[in-house]
């Protein structure tokens, strides 16, 4: 059973809670939305982590809309943050490392946003299933507009991890993410580009991802290559109409795709339990202790 | 010998990195501070964690001066974090959790800047040593003006804790802090307080402490009781000058304090290393797997 928590006064949480479900009992998942206050909820989920009948846990954002957030984040089990949110999943995902134990037989999490656009590349064969795989975006050069910690940088090292020439651009600068030339990292490195703006990204591009708030922001189409690849993942449009004149392929939103991965990774988590049972690794991969019931 | 390492532009972090370095050969402790490029610091991080002769790390923030940030403070290793800023410790701080394995054996680091206040209190016997220990603040009533997620929030859950009822104020509103009526809970809980603000609070309290941010900020003496103690954790003067005539105890800046306990910190690491090694426990506490080297 995937668990959702809904403990956010923000109407869009309840519309992705609402979306969540939907989608589960289409595909025949089992879902459960508590709707708890946000004082009670860091209880909560420590309750539904040593709770054997819940697989999964999802907790809608913005609850406090502070570090806070940040703090019950790392509160669901690694073992059921089918969100990819603990900060093991993103240590690995930053570091290139797929595998939660030495014996590899544990798949480390991707954070669900991030994911989404990669299997999108992936759907979409940006992803050249020729090349090996893990280097299958070389010759890539992508824009990524947006550097969050939650969707910009960590999808910036994914394509990077994967080979690709990456620039990663924010209000402030622009950075490019890469492994070296000719693959020789085994993770990307970042370099700052003083002076670079999108005038000098864009045309060099084959895929441009981005994903600015706000309604006000589009994408200057003008600098763009004919043919290029375009994916908005920010709630408005950050693509105006004209771009699918310009663009071979263009993809508005990524909302549903990033739930379905949320079922993926629910699943990757059910079989990283039972491949673990076979292989008598030891199951306590998190590094919560256990919680003394309270007094 | 303790690592500080300077990724930072901005000049406080440099000040705070020189008096760490006067504190440490004051005291008879190794220091190396050593300036690395932001990009390269999440690797420098990774090696001081696997260098034997490395035994406390301190990192200065800011440094990207948003959420990496806070991704760069997990990667310190559990075993080397003075600053007590992995999630480990600071979970087991908010749920009142004083030991790190189930033998209690390795007791949890706390958070630097919260735990300077707590030392102040206890020097100052607000603390009541006549009061079982974890109890000694049983009866005090304390305003903590400030709810961030780095001193404020952290050190009301501490007081809370350890039986004081503790009024948490921001901008937005009043949350009270308690273990409950005679102490039923083993930690505690929060409760919003519609509608109150610092006239409800200042009256009842017997100790005011104050760290907000910028020069513009004083606390309403007159609101405050006759004779109550105040402390001021912001780096500007929260209280007024007439706040000697109103207070009995008034602690103007807690800078000096804070890196003490950052050494204390430094000691107890080293200590529960030790602990550990006597009593057979695996010293690996540490979720972080090993990293292979890079290609």
């Amino acid at each position: 059973m995937l668990v959702g928590f809904l403990a956010s006064a923000d109407p869009a949480a309840k519309v992705y809670a609402e979306w969540t479900g939907k989608t589960c009992v289409e595909n025949g998942f089992a879902f459960s939305l508590r709707v708890v206050d946000r004082e009670l909820l860091e209880d909560a989920i420590l309750q539904a982590n040593n709770d054997d009948s819940v697989s999964g846990i999802i907790v809608y954002y913005p609850i406090f809309n502070n570090r806070q957030d940040q703090y019950l984040q790392q509160i669901v089990s690694i073992d059921k943050d089918v969100e990819g949110l603990s900060h093991r999943y993103i240590f690995n995902m930053y570091q290139n490392i797929r595998f939660l134990d030495p014996h590899n037989t544990k798949k480390s999490i991707l954070p669900c946003t991030p994911l989404a656009v990669i299997k999108i590349l992936e759907y979409l064969r940006i992803y050249n299933t020729i090349l090996p795989y893990g280097n299958r975006l070389h010759g890539r050069t992508i824009t990524v507009i947006n550097r969050s910690e939650v969707v910009g940088r960590p999808l910036a090292a994914l394509l990077a991890n994967d080979g690709a020439t990456v620039y990663s651009v924010d209000i402030a600068d622009v950075q490019e993410f890469t492994r070296g030339a000719g693959l020789r990292k085994r993770r990307h490195e970042v370099v700052e580009k003083p002076g670079w703006t999108l005038e000098n990204c864009l045309p060099l591009s084959d895929v441009v991802i981005s994903g600015v708030p706000g309604d006000k922001y589009k994408v200057p189409l003008e600098l763009m290559r004919e043919g290029a690849a375009c994916i908005n993942f920010s709630s408005e449009r950050n693509f105006s109409p004209e771009v699918k004149e310009k663009a071979s392929i263009y993809v508005p939103a990524i909302g549903k795709v990033t739930i379905a991965v949320l079922l993926r990774n629910l699943l990757r988590l059910a079989q990283n339990k039972i491949d673990a049972a076979a292989h008598g690794v030891d199951d306590k991969s998190s590094a919560e202790p256990v919680i003394p019931s309270t007094a």
